[in-house]
């Protein structure tokens, strides 16, 4: 029996920010909208390789540098690699939350769980998010993984998650849309519930989560009576 | 002084064999081309997460799971998932080496240079791609990274390979199209030579290569020259 989370720890690029809109920004630059799913496999790709080597740079050097590279390949782009790569990757500061964020950090604030952020990107972007969500009141922490220079699903960043809030790891729940990063709090001994919105599969190499639901509503619930 | 290289050792996928002609099976089953490359990418970055979380699938566990996952979310796809994802993946037993391949193989060899490969993926895949190029004389081992259940780039794979031939890392070289196979060789001691085709930009966040050819040719006598 696995004892109801204490505090859920939520992943931010994607599982609380709406990317789609930094397609747009692609097109701007005269490259395919496309590219978005490339760049951000490949930045991860490029992270993880960087954390299973032994090493660490953090997500802006990482995201841009694969960003220039991969822009510098587009014959049609109407900026200098460089400038367009800033230009997209801008547009994380004005990302919004996804349209079940909202209702599903009240429902788990009503249950008295604690919630703080933990990302591979920099512990800025997701104050930022949830000030202009208005939710940064219900988050005690935002934390990156750059306090302990290993990207997740290294198990120093779930490890080190559970230390900052004071409470045992099995404690804890990590919420993400990624399977990797399910997988990685799996193994380093955390619950993970799985945000499953766009109804795909999930991958039978990696750990299954303890719950999973199409919107955070329902994923919060499912979570709370996993006990 | 970096030693002259005793041992070369050569990624597989992408660096010997040329993927293009994979993006025609993805379009025979109904899916875009460019879905090659986020696959790949993907398949990477979730073999990568599993070495970073301390565990292991092999290749084409992940690679197919991936892959039928993201022909799951093609509207157009004209067959089941699980079967278009066995048409496009055993496209890789079909695939040749890039045309550079062959006269670089031969002037390693006439400079006494030992030759092996190391791949993420199934060594019987290496196997068959040489074959079939009327290469595998040249080479001595074709290696997995199954044998330490360790992705590339973490350092177990290098120094396995350096151990199997006998000499140490640092009379190894690495040659490789990716920068994280690069980084990762580096970083457990051995040389590197960056085989750059398409005059790609290297991503100032990895350790640099010791050499850098648009040929397996020119890189080739790159390395030979670095003493």
């Amino acid at each position: 029996m696995m004892p109801i989370p204490r505090v859920v720890i939520f992943d931010v690029n994607e599982t609380l920010s709406d990317m789609e809109p930094l397609r747009v920004r692609f097109e701007q630059v005269g490259a395919p909208r496309e590219l978005l799913d490339v760049w951000f496999a490949s930045t991860l790709r490029d992270g993880f390789a960087l954390t299973a080597a032994g090493a660490y740079a953090d997500f802006r050097s990482v995201a841009t540098a694969v960003l220039r590279g991969q822009l510098a390949q587009v014959e049609a782009l109407r900026r200098q690699p460089e400038e367009a790569a800033e230009h997209v990757f801008s547009g994380f500061a004005e990302l919004d939350v996804h349209a079940d964020v909202g209702e599903g950090m009240r429902r788990l604030a009503g249950a008295g769980v604690r919630m703080v952020t933990l990302t591979n990107g920099a512990a800025e972007v997701a104050a930022t998010l949830l000030e202009r969500a208005g939710l940064a009141d219900l988050v005690e922490r935002r934390l990156s993984v750059d306090e302990v220079r290993r990207w997740k699903p290294a198990p120093e960043p779930y490890l080190h998650a559970a230390r900052q809030c004071g409470v045992a790891p099995e404690q804890c729940a990590l919420i993400a849309v990624h399977p990797w990063d399910i997988d990685g709090a799996k193994r380093a001994g955390l619950q993970a519930g799985w945000l499953n919105r766009r109804n795909s599969r999930y991958p039978e190499f990696f750990r299954p989560p303890d719950a999973t639901g199409d919107t955070l509503g329902t994923l919060a619930d499912a979570l709370l009576s996993t006990a």
